[in-house]
This record gives structure tokens, C-alpha cells and sequence, in this order.
């Protein structure tokens, strides 16, 4: 089934406007490729009249092969009183090689005269003068009529005019912009509908986000008669940012019934979600509506029960049509069901009346007391509920450990770690080096471990996360580590805490050699070779 | 000028069912004093029958001496076939001593039969019970129609058939609740008007996130005639959280001319964000609407020098009307407008052709390859400048540091740093204790340079948060550091960025005391008074 709206993304030029988003050239390559893949019919590049940068990724991206999306590049109308064929910015967008382009021009006469300091009429002669000439050079063209709902509300004849002028040259799309991100949903869809009176190509919507309203106005657009829609993946942009398309889509396709992408292309939108953080280098909110990791996670003990019953009680849709998954969360809050729930999913069965079972709660809220979160570290929480049901999968133990970071006075800096531990009845000792003391002691643990557990090469640590959680306390203050940790196939995460960051390392690193050992065992069941106990006494590396 | 509506805030209850989100009774009891001071009508403070926690907040709760706020406790319709007062559920909301109550009930057939397992007729009749129980014990009841919109789409009649019950009992409001958080703002609008033509007892809206609409679909019902208000702070909330209240009173007060609260709460807005942010331990995002950092702040070149002219141009309210502010960010999008705006800011007067300024920019951009940010660390880039223009603020040398972390057997966990340092010539070193690497190098270091700055005793870090960069790394990935300092009047921020967090963690406390220092130095005239010099050589201490 074709596409019933046109999917126009600004991730790499909106977006990067956002505060603390930086992409370099071959993220934005990435991030094309990802945004072709998801199913986006236009992708943003750039502006590449205002940035070198920008020239760079339209040069690269040629070389890109996408199914459908079309690169395209941002620019803005000629300047007052200047040819069009010589304004310097509408030159750099044939330069860049692009078969589509978007200029913004003004549509608020009040901009006109005091921002441009030009008359309405040249503005309008501007707009005309930019379209015809990129048309003309066989660009499809969508307008972008800056300030639109303010100009609208101000000025509503001349706000049309623009527009008009616009479509007269040829324009493909009048793309109507809440720049400053201040409309209600109400207004967007009226003056929508009041622009599909006067014009007949297509309408487009871009909006933002100031008003936490950037979806709803999308929406609401789209009601009104708007097919062309414009935003970022994860509402990235300046301010508040702009329309999220990641929930954009999803409303749009599986609650309005308006086809965007294929199904197919839906369910990969929790993975693009996240990829795209990734590249952007942004923490995914787990609340993110749709494909946040909490979107579908249920913690109050009463709702657990019924969502499994019956999903749609919690579950607006099905976190499978858009890739995601439910979770159930382990918490002070968590009633039996939960527990229960979660030891299933272990492959544990647990007898409600064992007084175990009631242990191991009161454990876990100890130690979600000391700042623990299960929540994120499921792994840890599986070693706890095992230890609670008598297992024991203790195989080393930390005699001491001591670490020394040194800085020299011409800047050399080095990080070395000694550890020392008890496996299988003996002594071993050993040192290495590291990136930082967190790393040297993962070097020297590893190193020790490994004469007697060869397995401990299969696995990597693949992620480290650190948390402040009381900040006031500055660098006194008690930390929570997270570590994601891999053999190639799976991950699994673990958490310490403490007021001291190597601390609080140490037990998550401890318990993700512990739980890989422990599944290791369980699937080979003691069959991993283990080295031969060498002479008593310390051994030193 | 009277509320035209009533706030009602889940934060302390719904809000506590979000992911991450853990609140202490005293928590929530400074929450529910800043509530207050915001103008928020009804604070919901937990559920007495789940909960021994929240039972200890009620208690405590009443020697709060709030303005205005009533204190409300939530609790479900009785069980099938009990008596309302045999009901421990009911029991609990009148021993909590409250004087308003919000009590859920089902109105959605399909529930009914399902889940409670009982028949239409009975639940309607546990909605009329309990209602009345409650009326009849003094307290003022709100009936939460729990799913009732989807209840609505299914079988409207029977879903007005129970909010009919609830108004003949008594009740004082009926609040529509779109638990699993999926509807669209036309079909709340829509059911909303419906509603209205059913019952004459206040209309109230409880709106989730889960589709992006929960602010959209809040001000929907209010358009459509709902009075009463539900929503948390920030939004927080099972899943994708619940309406944002701190975006939703804004939009109503300044852009539908709704009264909510006083101008001067209005103006609290973004403190009390921030605040509650604190408290519940989350990370402020920067792009939150209205409250966040990134609310107010101008990044693109051009962007800048239109809103210093107009600031309508890119913001849709006045920042100071909710206690916000403007912000020009530095970064490498910057503009020469930015950098001079920045300068101006810092009271240095810049010559546009002086080739330090091009050069202070280029410095900045290879700092930002590196990873450094310097939105967020203001006193970082203020060094850069002055830096740049020839100043010089290198108070003190480092010639090297060690810092040695030792984890005893016995579980004891020492951190020493011992740290030496040229001042005026002379060599100092000296050893210091602390909780954590870091914290001991910041011991260590003010101790060596107290002897030579008394000054230094004047200031104290107040916050750290680290981030990884490139997560992926894991243990071997870069950090930035961020330190917030403070002399107990001003605060400033500080960055630092490196592969080894302590390194990384140095620079950003360099940077913080050469800040200090160079900023008493311009207001007192180098009037601090310094130690004599001593001896020469090394002094131990």
C-alpha cells in the first residue's frame, strides 16, 4: 500500500540545533541510510549555503544507494534586490547536487519590513523569483513559509499572498511552519483548513515543540488536509525541539489509519529510535512515548496482573507493531505478581508461601534503600533471587585490590591496578594497566580470573554507565554504575553503588563475571574446561 | 482573580509508578509544600490501602500548614459484594484523616465482567456505595472513571451509567481517565461534550503520555468543558508518564486565558520543575517545554541576531513569565553574533577584526571535537576567552599527583591522593583522605593550595555529574566531567574531558578554582590577602 503522506526529515539540519547535539559527517551518513531504511520519503542534509560541513554530506551522500528517500538541502529565498541566478545561497543548493530543495522565505509581514527591512511587495517577488529559479533548474521545491501561524493571525491576506506567489512559481509544497512552536492544536487545524481554500498543491506542516504540542499540532494538520510532514527522529531540534516523527508516525499509521510506512518498516521504529540516539549521543528518555524503554513496562503490582491478562488495559497498542516489548519492572512498589512474574521469565518456580520468596523482597528493598535499581540490571537481580533460593555462584573471592593513577609533570598519565584473589582454594595475584582506574582493575581481574577460567574471553564489557545520585554532595556523593557487558550474542547488565566509584565498579563487575559464569554453566552444565589447580600458595603474575 | 479551574496533582502517587521514579516520605512531604506555594488545589499523597509509606505521609501530612491545598488520598470502589463500610480499602481513606478523596471505579463493560468478575449491575452499584460511604463520612469525593474512554467507545451507555451512579451518591466531580494513555485530542473533545450532557456535577480529565498527547488532550477536554485537572510535575507517570502539569498550566494560563494559579506562582514555575527534579532524583531534561534549560536558548547564528532584536520571532512566550530565562549558547554552529553576545555578557569588549577572536573560535571547535561542551560550563569557556585576549590565570602548576584506592579484605575501602604543586615558585606537596578518588584529589589540592590562597576555603564544589561519551567503549571510553562550584552566593560550572575520569575530573577542578580566583581578583583588585611566601624547596605537609 502506497505511502498516503510524505514523511520529510530534518534530523540532520533542525535537529542539530538542538542544545548538545553534534553529528559529525559520517554520522549524518549514518543516520540517512537509517532514515531511507525507516521508510522517510525526504531527508534534510543540510544547509549547505551557511556550512561546509553541510557541502561535505551532500558530496558523500551521493554515494549512498537508498531505496526512496530523497537527499534534499535547506536554503532560504534570494536576498532584497538581488537576481536570483546570483544569490550566492541558491547557487550553493545546485552545488550541491540535490534533486529537491526547501526555502524558507517570510510570511509575516511584520518580518518583512523589520527583519529583512524590504517592502511586502519584494518579498513577495523574493519568494516567486527563488521557486521559479530552482524549478527552472529542475529542482522539486517545497516552500517553507517561516512564521506561518503568527504571520497568519497578524496579517492573513498577506500570509496567503506568500504562499500563492509560492505556488505560482511552481512550488511542489507549501510546507506552513510554527516556528516558534507557540500554536494551539485548535489554530493549526483551522488555518490549515482555511490554506487549502487558496492553494492547491500540497500542504506541508512543520512544527515544534515549545508547548509540549509538537505531535498534537502535527496531528491535527494532518485532520485538516496537510500530507506532507515535517520533523525529527526523537524531536530533536532547537528549543523544546520539533515534532517527534517517532510518535508522529505510529499515531498516524496504526490510530488514524493514515499509511506512512510499510508494517514491516514500523516495527524497526523502536531500533531507529534508539540507533539514532546513539549516533546523536543522547541518553534514550525511558519514557519516550512509543519506543522508550518504560513505554510498555509495568511496575504498580495491580497493573501487572491485569496487563497480562489483558494488555489492552495498559497498552495503548501493541508493543510489537512498532518493535518494542513489554517489561515488567522489579521495584519497592512491586507486589508478588511481579516477583513471580519475573522468576518465570528466569525459568525459577517459586513458591509463593516460601518464606524465601518473602526474603528476597525484603533484600531487594535493602538494597533499593542503598540506591540500587533493578529496574536496569536485570542481571543483578537475577544473582540476587538466586542467592535467595540457596544457589551459590561464588567463584573467586577479593582478597584486596589497590589502585594508583598517576600524573606526571610533563602529562603523562598512567593507571595501574593490583589484584588479588581467592579461586578455588588459592592465592592469585596479578597487575595490569588500564585507560582510567575503572579499566585497569577490569585489565587485572580479567587477567587473574582467566588462568583459571578460560571463558572469561568469551565475554566484554560493552557498556559503562555512571550515575551521580545525590549531586549536592558533589565528589563525595554516592554513585550508581551500570555495566552492560557481551559475549557476541547476549547482554546482560549489572549495578553497583557506593560513595566511591571504584567501589561501585568493582560489584558490577563482579556480578557480571558471576552471571555469566553462572549461565555458561547452566547451559553446559560444568562443562567448560576449567585449568588444573596449580601448587598452593600465591601465584604471581 | 479565582482559579477558573482546579489542579490536581498525582505527582506523590501516579507520579511515584514511573520508571526510576522513588520518592521518601519526606520527599514527598517538600513536595507537597512546593506544590502548595505553586497553587495546585488538590494534592493527591498516596494510596492508604496498598501502602504502610503512604499511610506515614497522611499522618505527617497534617502538620504541614499549607495556603490552599487540599489533601487528597486515593483508593478503589469497594470489593463485589462487601459492605462499603466492611471495605478495608475504604476503611484506610478515612483512618488517613483526609478531607478529599479520589476513588477509581470501572466503567468499562468488558472490565467489569472480566477483570472484577462480577456484573454490571454490582459495579454500579460498588460505585454508588462507596461514593455515598465516603460523602457520608464528610469527605469531598472525586470518582476517577478509570478507562472511560475506551469504556465509552465500547459501550457508551453503560460507561454514563456509571459516572450517573457516582453523581447521584454524591460525588463532587467525576474525572475521565485515559489510563492506557492511546486516545486522540479530537475523540477526548468529542466524549468530553458528551459527558457533559449527562451529568452536572464538575467534569474532570486524567490524561497519560503514551501517545505524545497527553498536554494536547488535556486542553482538549478543558476546551470541551472539563474544570478539574489531573497531571504530575515533569510529567512523570507509569510508562510514558501522565498530562505534564508544568507544560499544561502555561499553555491554559497564557495562551487560552484560562486562569490557573497567580501570575507570581506562574513565575515559580520553572524553580519548582527544577526542584521537583531534584528531589525525585532525575536529570532536568534540557529540551523540557516551558521549564527546561534549552527552553529559552538560541544556537543558530542567525537565530540569534533576530531574537535580540525580536524575541517573538523564536519564542512563543516571554521566558520570565514562568521564571525562565534567555540563553545564547556557545557551540560550533555559533555565529559570530553568538560569540560576541557571549562576550558582551561577560563584559569583555571584543573587536570583530581583532584575529584572536577567529582564533578563540577555532580554539573552542577543536575543544568540542575533543568532547567538550562548553554550553554547560560557562566558567570553562570564560577561561577560554580570556585566555584567547592574553590574560593569564594560571595561579598554581601541577608538577604530578597520585592517588592509590585500596580494597581490603575486610571490606575496607581507602582513597589517598597525594598531590604536588608549584605556587609562586615553590614547590608544595601534601596527602589527603577522601571518599573516592576524586573526592580525595580535591582535598588534597586545596589543602596544598589553601597554605598560599586562604581564598580557596571561600568555595566548595556543589555538584558533579559525569558522562560517558562513547558508551560503547565501556570502561576504556572518554568521560566529560562536569563540576558546579559555589561560594554560597554565585555558582559556576566547569568541564573536563579525557579517556581517564580522574584526568578528566582534574581539569574541571582547575578550571573551577582559577574561575574563583580570577573573578575575586577583578572585583577585590588582588586585595586577598596571600600567605607570606616560605622557604624555598618543597614544603610537606
Amino acid at each position: 500500500m502506497a505511502a498516503q503522506v510524505k514523511l520529510y526529515d530534518t534530523t540532520l539540519r533542525d535537529g542539530t540545533q538542538g542544545e548538545g547535539i553534534s553529528l559529525s559527517v559520517d554520522d549524518k551518513l549514518k543516520i540517512a541510510e537509517k532514515l531511507d531504511q525507516m521508510g522517510v520519503h525526504y531527508i534534510e542534509g543540510g544547509w549547505p549555503g551557511s556550512n561546509p560541513k553541510d557541502m561535505n554530506f551532500f558530496e558523500r551522500a551521493k554515494d549512498l544507494s537508498l531505496q526512496q528517500a530523497v537527499i534534499t538541502a535547506f536554503g532560504s529565498t534570494r536576498r532584497p534586490d538581488f537576481k536570483a541566478e546570483n544569490d550566492p545561497n541558491l547557487q550553493r543548493i545546485l552545488d550541491s547536487g540535490v534533486k529537491a530543495a526547501a526555502i524558507f522565505g517570510k510570511t509575516w509581514d511584520f518580518h518583512v519590513t523589520e527583519a529583512l527591512q524590504t517592502t511586502l511587495e519584494e518579498n513577495v517577488n523574493m519568494i516567486y523569483d527563488s521557486v521559479y529559479f530552482l524549478k527552472e533548474n529542475g529542482i522539486e521545491v517545497i516552500f517553507d513559509a517561516e512564521h506561518f501561524f503568527d504571520g497568519y493571525k497578524h496579517n492573513a491576506r498577506y500570509a496567503i499572498e506568500t504562499i500563492k506567489a509560492a505556488e505560482e512559481a511552481g512550488a511542489d509544497c507549501v510546507a506552513l511552519c510554527d516556528t516558534n512552536g507557540g500554536s494551539l492544536p485548535g489554530e493549526i487545524a483551522s488555518i490549515v483548513k482555511e490554506v487549502k481554500k487558496h492553494v492547491t498543491i500540497e500542504v506541508g506542516i512543520h512544527c515544534h515543540n515549545d508547548g509540549e504540542l509538537g505531535v498534537a499540532n502535527t496531528l491535527e494538520a494532518v485532520n485538516a488536509g496537510a500530507v506532507h510532514i515535517q520533523g525529527t527522529i526523537n524531536g530533536y531540534g532547537e528549543r523544546c525541539g520539533n515534532a517527534n516523527l517517532i510518535s508522529v508516525i505510529p499515531n498516524l499509521q496504526l490510530k488514524m489509519g493514515i499509511q506512512c510506512v510499510t508494517d514491516n518498516q514500523l516495527k524497526q521504529l523502536t531500533e531507529a529510535s534508539k540507533y539514532i540516539h546513539e549516533l546523536a549521543n543522547q541518553i534514550p528518555p525511558n519514557s519516550q512515548p512509543f519506543t522508550g524503554k518504560s513505554a510498555f513496562a509495568h511496575k504498580g503490582g495491580m497493573h501487572v496482573s491485569a496487563v497480562l491478562k489483558h494488555p489492552e488495559t495498559y497498552e495503548h497498542i501493541e508493543p510489537e507493531q512498532i518493535g518494542n516489548e513489554r517489561r515488567v519492572l522489579v521495584s519497592e512498589l512491586a507486589g508478588q505478581s511481579n516477583l513471580l512474574f519475573k522468576a518465570e521469565e528466569l525459568g525459577l518456580s517459586l513458591d509463593k508461601k516460601d518464606p524465601a520468596v518473602k526474603e528476597t523482597i525484603e533484600k531487594m528493598k535493602a538494597m533499593e534503600h542503598k540506591g540500587y535499581q533493578y529496574e536496569a540490571a536485570e542481571a543483578s537481580f537475577e544473582l540476587l533471587i538466586r542467592n535467595g533460593m540457596g544457589e551459590d555462584h561464588d567463584y573467586f573471592q577479593l582478597d584486596h585490590f589497590k589502585i594508583i593513577t598517576h600524573k606526571e609533570k610533563d602529562g603523562d598519565f598512567t593507571t595501574e591496578a593490583v589484584v588479588k584473589v581467592n579461586i578455588q582454594g588459592q592465592s592469585v595475584m596479578t597487575a595490569a594497566e588500564g585507560n582510567g582506574p575503572v579499566n585497569a582493575l577490569d585489565h587485572a581481574l580479567r587477567k587473574t580470573i582467566g588462568e583459571y577460567y578460560p571463558l572469561i574471553q568469551e565475554m566484554y564489557l560493552s557498556d559503562y554507565k555512571v550515575r551521580v545520585l545525590d549531586e549536592a554532595e558533589a565528589t563525595a556523593s554516592k554513585v550508581r554504575v551500570l555495566i552492560e557487558s557481551s559475549d557476541g550474542k547476549d547482554t546482560w547488565s549489572t549495578i553497583g553503588v557506593s560513595g566511591n566509584i571504584i567501589e561501585a565498579s568493582w560489584h558490577a563487575l563482579v556480578d557480571s563475571i558471576r552471571y555469566y559464569f553462572m549461565k555458561q554453566q547452566h547451559q553446559l552444565k560444568r562443562a567448560e574446561p576449567i585449568a588444573s589447580i596449580p601448587n598452593a600458595g600465591v601465584k604471581n603474575h
